[in-house]
């Protein structure tokens, strides 16, 4: 936790904010802070500031808050993810928050199981937390917008205009031998980075994102499981977006 | 599993293996095969090839397999990480050996607890089979070397010049502005990459390093989790290699 997030309905009209969680805990435990002692906070979506200890008590460890600027830009990327199994899913969820991604478009493909769209981990209540963890350990404010897509021929023909509507559009493809960071590196504007399912797009799949777009991008010989290949494109998009 | 990867123990002079535990389940429930079917097979720090599938009973899966060429090249990269704690190492194994790692150097440093080095992870009993699973996720045969040290000092003044006689060596330093995949791109011959412990290197850590040849590089503003770190450092290092 490098930086505390806190909810504006947590702050007081003075910047008085009262934890009683695992934030409290973090203070006391990990931070070991003192009355007096200054810990970096942020606004869930807002700016970021620094937190005064004004008292730890059993009760919770109250902050007195000042925040400084806006809140920071959204990240140059977004993330088009076939639906991993939920035992992936949940592992996902920080990791994405802390490497930076602006949406993450969740979408059905012919190799996702049908029932993986009724985990609980796709309500809010369970992966706003696990975001806000990655944020926290990343010091971003600035929470991924979800979407969640049963259709995937509806999603990528209807609604996608809407949900990134400008920008360069990249399909990582196993094995495709343009290396995704040269791709973003021309990007002018927001990159879009689909990632398919374990066992690949079907061939309808492909040529539907192709047709609407989506550039084949690779990143060498190796098969990835869907976590580690979402995490190392992502890196490259970053590292290319720099 | 996109390959069966094989201990040359297990397979008899005529090229003949018969497969009884997870890699005989994955043949019949997932690849489904029937009698006469080919599938990838490797040798363990060898060759690939295919097999041809012999028999199918209750009491295992037979393969007759033929191998091609000699083992695949060792990956360039190599990893000097501060062992992370239990649960994090877990997931680390195969995601590493699927990336692909000539060797991962577990070192201790300040900000390591001292139990993490009782764990039974470090056990190759425990973690070859991981590495394994990575690489028959990735296609690859070669295991990754492993060596664990509990003494920093002395691994990086006495034992590192053995373990890793040339090379690029560059260590992970958040907020640093050098590029990782700037310093990787121009290596001639292998890259030594360090990954500190959670809290990051002491300042002593930090400059014995730099004076053993580890150049600091960073990859952006985020401070990541060691395993998203991991990964995405050694990601942007293979496409720069590329």
């Amino acid at each position: 936790m490098n930086l505390i997030l806190l909810d504006p309905s947590e702050v007081g009209p003075d910047g008085l904010v009262t934890l009683r969680d695992a934030r409290a805990e973090h203070l006391r435990r990990v931070l070991m802070v003192a009355p007096g002692d200054e810990v970096r906070v942020g606004l869930l979506d807002g700016g970021t500031g620094a937190g005064a200890v004004a008292s730890i008590a059993d009760e919770g460890v109250a902050l007195r808050c000042r925040f400084e600027g806006g809140r920071p830009p959204r990240p140059r990327v977004d993330l088009f993810l076939a639906l991993p199994r939920p035992k992936v899913m949940r592992r996902l969820w920080a990791q994405l928050a802390a490497l930076g991604v602006g949406q993450v478009i969740l979408t059905n493909a012919e190799r996702v199981e049908r029932d993986y769209f009724g985990s609980h981990l796709l309500t809010p209540e369970v992966y706003r937390p696990l975001l806000v963890e990655g944020l926290q350990q990343a010091r971003d404010t600035r929470v991924p917008v979800v979407s969640i897509h049963r259709r995937f021929k509806v999603l990528v023909e209807d609604d996608l205009e809407q949900l990134f509507p400008e920008g360069t559009r990249v399909v990582g493809h196993p094995g495709c031998e343009v290396p995704v960071g040269s791709v973003a590196a021309d990007a002018a504007g927001r990159v879009l980075l689909a990632v398919g399912p374990e066992g690949g797009w079907n061939d309808f799949e492909l040529r539907l994102l192709e047709a609407h777009g989506f550039r084949a991008v690779g990143m060498g010989p190796r098969t990835l499981r869907t976590d580690t290949a979402c995490i190392a494109l992502l890196s490259l998009v970053h590292a290319a977006l720099r």
